[in-house]
């Protein structure tokens, strides 16, 4: 089959790859209905070292279950699947307790060690635990929404429900990425009163209004903070982080109010979080990580299938296969939003 | 009166100065019962640069109401009060919600600008909503764990509720001076299942094991990591950092539980919060600061009026104003857990 293979910043390549199958008899594999370009994708774009052995790409995607091995019992092949961002074995403590991302035999679709989505098809390890069965057909109009319950919107709901947003809240979404257009969305619906997007896309902050943003500010630094506490008197008593870099982070603390919390969802780079004396003398909550999208899945779906949440329209662009490697390109250098890819 | 004033690192001396008295109508002026000495007040013990004015010291306490300013409403003459170690107004948003250490007209008992406790009388300000008065006599047996209701047991019970601590929670505490035993008393009744304590002070370990703790890890470093992690499987759901330093802090988020939360009071000595990526993988939420102890004496009261907890027993040792230097050499130099003051 056709995969997306990453040898080094910048180098994406399409190529000719053995096709996957069953190794383990938990496995699906999966015909790749729709896959997508995460954002941390962009990460080793920028910077990966150069590999003799390529890494496969993709963890975001929706497929057709083609096959399932000898011990799955509630995937069926023909089912149309949610495959979230990681895999999980659903019977662990953390699964039972909604957090997949830590499943104690589960792991991430990085491409190492595991197929990868954004190629024609995949193997899917623990298939019962980690796919999510949706009603949907394969050329449907909510694919794209369906699609981001992998990654995207898990991860904007993830920041918006560890930072706390509820009826009546103030929000603030530190970034007008996908994660963040998607994290205004679940602020939204979680019944923020007001959501302020730090940004200066204007399409993307165009958009963010769409979903529900309140205000935007599009400042830097100290600046952006006295901006945020104008705009929410206190500051916000809830923060999404959706960048990860070190500034991001700093800004999201300092614009929460004393009691408030952040939910990080950007992978972070950075090793310690900053301002810890602020954090503490404001009583500030910083959570977050890798989003369990497989536990959100329950939540969102019935919003997405009737239409309530729209998290689809973050996709700006769709590529074949072949134009993955102009898809990330197209990322990388802020020409495009969120890249959908489909390989059929 | 007499009151205590520190010049520098080492250098405590109890100094005749003006009685305080009504400055703003809010005010009340209390004759100090009993005080103590703060783990935060060795801080500048240890490191305070000389100064030329000296900084009055002392912000637990409970005592007598002698006056009142006359927009005083709740508080009258002859109350036995707890002051917590902030003062409030008791009108502000931050105060409706039960977080009086952000309280918008508020501030610490700090010596900066206010009177302290470690003397005959305090200044109160905002004595309405600071002041909380207990159904006490000047000589009660409990007046020791009333004390603590001021700062310490309040302290404690904050890092256990920021560190989610439950029903059948796992719990560990880093330290074992009077805040983490103050800790231990708080996940107990809180209805830890386990309460996994680490420090080395056999005599403290002692104590806080009749407080509840169910095991104790006197290793440092990756060792202690290790040795939490065997006690109770996949680390602790709850972690209270009862200490304040860097390494505690690193120790508090890496004996966390994937989905675990840390409560952390030791007042921070570092700038940036340690094991940024291994928090953010685990998924685990950082939270704490200056505990709003006024809001939990609601809760605390009753418990220590009924002898279901004795935080009092923290205390070792008892002063009069004029050995409070050396109550400060004993805390220093560990000879000491917590020293309590009467200044009578």
């Amino acid at each position: 089959m056709r995969a997306t293979v990453m040898y080094a910043a910048g180098d994406v390549r399409i190529e000719n790859v053995p096709d996957p199958r069953i190794e383990e008899p938990t496995d699906a594999i999966i015909r790749v209905v729709r896959a997508s370009i995460c954002g941390s994708d962009l990460w080793p774009y920028g910077s990966l070292e150069p590999q003799e052995i390529g890494r496969p790409m993709g963890h975001e995607a929706i497929g057709v279950v083609e096959d399932v091995g000898a011990e799955v019992r509630d995937i069926k092949p023909g089912d149309v699947v949610v495959m979230p961002f990681a895999f999980s074995d659903g019977t662990c403590a953390f699964c039972h307790e909604g957090l997949q991302t830590a499943c104690v035999h589960g792991g991430f679709f990085d491409g190492y060690g595991t197929s990868a989505a954004q190629a024609e098809a995949v193997r899917v390890p623990y298939a019962d635990g980690t796919l999510y069965p949706v009603p949907a057909g394969e050329d449907d109009a909510l694919l794209p929404s369906l699609l981001t319950l992998s990654d995207v919107m898990g991860t904007g709901q993830h920041a918006a429900v560890v930072a706390k947003v509820a009826p009546g809240k103030k929000v603030a979404v530190v970034g007008d990425g996908a994660v963040g257009l998607c994290g205004v969305i679940a602020a939204k619906r979680l019944g923020a009163e007001q959501i302020v997007i730090l940004g200066r896309h204007p399409d993307r902050i165009a958009l963010a209004r769409e979903f529900g943003a309140t205000g935007v500010v599009s400042e830097r630094g100290e600046e952006a903070i006295e901006r945020v506490k104008e705009l929410t008197g206190y500051g916000a008593h809830s923060v999404l982080e959706c960048v990860g870099t070190e500034d991001a982070m700093r800004t999201a603390v300092e614009i929460a109010r004393p009691g408030g919390a952040v939910g990080r969802v950007g992978v972070p780079h950075y090793e310690a979080i900053p301002a810890a004396e602020p954090a503490f003398y404001c009583n500030i909550t910083i959570g977050g990580g890798p989003a369990p999208a497989r536990a959100y899945i329950d939540d969102l779906l019935p919003d997405v299938l009737d239409g309530r949440i729209e998290p689809g329209r973050i996709f700006d662009r769709v590529v074949a296969l072949d134009e993955v490697p102009d898809g990330y390109r197209a990322m990388h250098e802020r020409e495009a939003l969120k890249v959908m890819v489909n390989p059929s």
